[in-house]
């Protein structure tokens, strides 16, 4: 399954991190800047396949280092739009047949971006494509029928669950810290009931009848 | 209606945020520390009512102090709980008669503690307790009927609404850039739908028929 990465224009102070991901990608893979996330990629060095947004906030001068670009498609849009660029840019990777998209800069201090993105994880899934928001310290994403998690891949060191879009059915999970069998995840009820688990075995499998599964890896911050 | 200010152990970095809503503090408000959110009280020389907590991150000499202290109420819960520290002072501001909760900490780096801090507005509503989670960046709450939101009294510059539990059935809201009326929300089918509204005029009246509505009243993060 092809990737691609979008870069968006959210806090992105875990420079090291993103760079640290992007150095492993693929040269098939995609790679598209969502408006201010080109000064990241900017100042990183990183050519993006495309780049994306109404630009009223990045430099003239910069952007014209793209557009003279012929291996980079730039694709300017309005500043008012009822879609925000980073849509935008999701449904271009969509239309150029990407189902597996990793956004960075999703993730921020204004929780309403965070949450408006979380939310675009459940509505994108429904059409087959999986979202996956990265910053330091989450790696959030959502499932619509079981899997298992296997230890090697883990981000970081907690993982977390919350029912989307109603209750999730008959959740279990083995392979981890508190293993579950069957039980019904109403995140209004008992809001930290599956916060804060973690895998002690190679893998663990989870599997649930009803619902959409939001999954939360995480990681402490360090002090 | 009597407030309670609780201080969790999250990301609280804008230790100068906290110290200028706290010294307007009233004198019959009431001062929870929760956890490790005593350092940031201790430091800051603020002494809380109550210091709540199972203290495995907390030195004891500092700890001692408070013991010591007549004025001061000391809880301490065993590590292993089905409650998080933040539920069991939130059980104990209930228990106390307080109805408005501010809660520091509670947004973090770690997007699962976030989230459940949000779902626990959610869950408390219901009891008639508002829940108030605050940062630098943010402050989140839930409204389970319409109300007006005064521009002089409102958080940072934008405001951004999200249906919990389900869909809100007629909404509407005037005195703002984007004024709505008579819409459904549905977070998954439109995820920015109603992000990063602007009060514009005196207050902003906020009316809906159904549902749980989460408000997310924000700033942007100066760079």
């Amino acid at each position: 399954m092809k990737k691609a990465y979008l870069i968006a224009a959210g806090m992105l102070e875990d420079v090291d991190f993103l760079e640290s991901v992007l150095r492993k990608k693929e040269e098939n893979e995609l790679l598209v800047s969502v408006d201010a996330g080109l000064f990241v990629l900017h100042r990183l060095g990183i050519k993006p396949n495309i780049v994306l947004g109404d630009f009223d906030s990045v430099e003239a001068e910069m952007l014209r280092i793209y557009e003279q670009d012929p291996d980079v498609l730039v694709e300017r849009h309005p500043p008012e739009k009822d879609a925000s660029d980073l849509e935008l840019a999701l449904a271009l990777c969509v239309k150029t047949g990407y189902r597996q998209i990793y956004i960075f800069g999703a993730l921020g201090a204004r929780m309403d971006h965070s949450l408006s993105n979380i939310y675009l994880c459940c509505h994108y899934i429904k059409k087959g494509i999986s979202l996956y928001l990265l910053d330091m310290y989450n790696k959030i994403y959502v499932l619509k029928e079981g899997r298992s998690l296997y230890r090697k891949e883990q981000f970081g060191t907690y993982v977390s669950f919350y029912p989307m879009q109603g209750v999730v059915e008959d959740f279990s999970i083995s392979g981890v810290k508190y293993p579950l069998s069957g039980v019904r995840l109403d995140k209004y009820e008992q809001p930290s009931f599956t916060l804060s688990n973690e895998i002690l075995e190679e893998k663990a499998d989870i599997s649930f009848s009803s619902g959409i599964l939001l999954v939360v890896e995480s990681r402490d911050r360090r002090l």
